[in-house]
């Protein structure tokens, strides 16, 4: 088992697998009421996050105390980080608190790896700059499989500000090692063509998001980061809800079988309809559910837990 | 047993017996240092807070983690919610993260309706608005009856800001089904004529706290909400203090037996004199005491705990 | 046993040892992988923080959780206590909601004291304005007994602002209890002489940095406040370094054996070169995993438990 989470790219088939896996006896032990595991007793999990993310924090928490683990947040605001201190010392004071597993949201791509050289714990990326987010991507792995039964061969169509997402990004790299086929859609200055070709040479790009639906069997529609509109090379916001956004006529061109996806939380009425976010194509809510599995499985195999 | 307790009005006289028994037999064991319960164990509570309230929030993880439930805090600050998230797909998140539970304080009043309109596990408020307060009024009902051994046939004076006020809606509800009497005491612009009877048609209401004190079992001081004193409809803080104030010589005016209570934080010397909140009727120290039991009973309550 | 640790001076050399030993224990057993104690079970440890200090608020925390106490944090900022809630019935919250301990972080020197005689629990100081820091001492001692074998005959150097340092007067304290000499060292306006009198008469001052090198067995170097260096009596940021910071050539002015110490976090390059910090001598990282000893071992004494 690898030690470190940082990317998805951290993961080859065959380990990817074996954390779905677990996922889904995890979620089968908690459908039997089975809700707290002794696995992570006596371990410590610590939450360091230096951007605000609730909903990951609280996915985080909720998995490794099912595990019962004990869980430690340290939000960086108002911290000695603010103070001035370095990562590395950060990490050094964690590690040496006995911190078993570190979940790190940091804000510059690239910080999982380094705090991985400083621990001898765990690490694992709960989002860093415009860079990954590999927990997400394997809880949209475990949802398609859920729903589809399978994995490779799917065609998945990722749309929005792809650019910038660590959520695109991450699934690119899963859903490759796992053979799928992704389609990347977007206003063309948030989708560059080399940018699929740099993550993975089998991926393609679309700027015409009509075209693509018929043959997808997932859609998996970005959150826009509103704070992105104001610059030049964003559409405005009615442009691009018109040409991007996910709405009734546009999911009725999706097969029969598709489903619509989303890593949350929703503008609704910007890249997604509410009615889409809400019909049974839509698996937003399993997905947040997945989201605790998933990291109950990453947690209980880095930390080597035994069944 | 009731599912949520979003109201006071969710309670009959039967529910709200059988809570106030709960939180009597939760305070027995604390008071022989039986102080941690395995009857929530593997159960999420979420204390899903949009105000800050450190003391409630607190006496509600307390009550929850000696119930042996995990406890998640999730202050609505920094979290998606600022990022425009709504309460619906908010309440959609906890319940798939398996909330159990959801304690909410909320600025806008009937914020808990909707939630349990939206999740499977229990609501409970902890505060919407200047709606209701329902376990603050089920602390208050605990703590009259044990000092004065009943409620029924009491006589309970409510005084202060009643207009604005949670605590006092869900005291005067909560008091009428329990058969105590309630008269309301304020500034007719805090206390108007049709609030009592809109309320609960056996509710008085009067606007002379000296003409009420010699008849009165138990007199409740409201908190003076500061930020209220600049509106145009509230009196001075001089002309308040000294007219609708707990000072020395009005408590002298109090039968023998009758309590003196408030719900905290108090202003010391602005509705209340330190002499009062110090003296031995006074059962402040003691309704924090019992908030923690009273929470306890409606956890275990609502969640179908079982002895 | 002591009830409460609100300075350095409660500790006389009996009890400090005991600490000290007790705290040898619990670092064994994590060695041993025996990192969850039943010992506090169903016993509430109160984080009551008035100042941010993620640092030290998560060790204590990390510390109660191994014990298997419930940890609940406190933070006052935007609490009650915003709202100008007194310190006195903040604690007499604390303690109705059945706090056993109560460890407080505060602006206010002495402010524990006060604490202490209104709560029946314990009072843990974590650090109150420019008075005391006991349990860094703790940790600080121990560190020394571990490395060096002994602490009575030690000769420890102290370099910085002893002025306004809590953690230089807890630990001239409880050093002079156990028989270590400590001479003091910094700008003559940051180490008048008549503090070292004041509080202990055995310790010396002295304003030469590189004449007392040579015979120290410890040198600890206190964290400059930045927020400080603007007030007139501060020397400049240049002239600080040059004169008081720890660089490579003054450290090779040190005995083969001798140590570097700090409290942490650490202005690198300001008090200490970074070859210095993470040089064999440093025990830097050290010290932050036997704060988790030292503060387990506090909160075990302190609330009797048995092993």
């Amino acid at each position: 088992m690898i030690k470190h989470l940082r990317s998805a790219a951290d993961l080859d088939a065959e380990t990817a697998t074996l954390i779905l896996d677990t996922a889904g006896e995890m979620a089968a032990l908690a459908g039997r009421e089975v809700k707290k595991l002794p696995t992570l007793r006596g371990r410590t999990v610590v939450n360091l996050f230096y951007e605000d993310s609730t909903r990951t924090r609280i996915s985080f928490e909720a998995a490794a105390k099912r595990l019962s683990a004990d869980v430690i947040n340290f939000s960086a605001k108002g911290s000695s980080v603010s103070k001035g201190e370095s990562l590395k010392d950060t990490a050094l004071t964690l590690q040496a608190m006995g911190a078993d597993a570190v979940v790190i949201r940091h804000p510059a791509s690239g910080a999982p790896h380094r705090l991985a050289s400083w621990v001898d714990g765990s690490v694992i990326n709960a989002g860093d700059g415009t860079h990954e987010h590999p927990t997400q991507a394997l809880l949209d792995a475990y949802t398609m499989r859920s729903r589809l039964g399978r994995i490779a061969g799917l065609r998945v169509v990722i749309v929005g500000d792809v650019l910038h997402s660590r959520v695109a990004r991450s699934n690119v790299l899963l859903l490759s090692t796992l053979g799928a086929k992704v389609t990347l859609v977007g206003p063309p200055t948030l989708v560059p063509v080399d940018i699929a070709a740099a993550l993975e040479p089998s991926t393609e790009v679309s700027y015409d998001l009509d075209s693509v639906l018929p043959d997808a069997d997932v859609v998996m529609m970005l959150r826009v980061q509103t704070e992105r509109m104001q610059d030049s090379f964003f559409p405005s916001a009615r442009e691009y809800s018109r040409r991007y956004g996910l709405d009734v006529p546009r999911m009725r061109k999706l097969p029969e079988h598709a489903i619509v996806m989303h890593p949350g939380p929703m503008n609704r009425g910007m890249e997604i309809a509410p009615e889409v976010a809400d019909s049974s194509r839509s698996t937003i809510v399993e997905q947040v559910a997945n989201g605790v599995s998933a990291r109950m499985a990453v947690l209980y195999l880095l930390l080597g837990g035994k069944a």
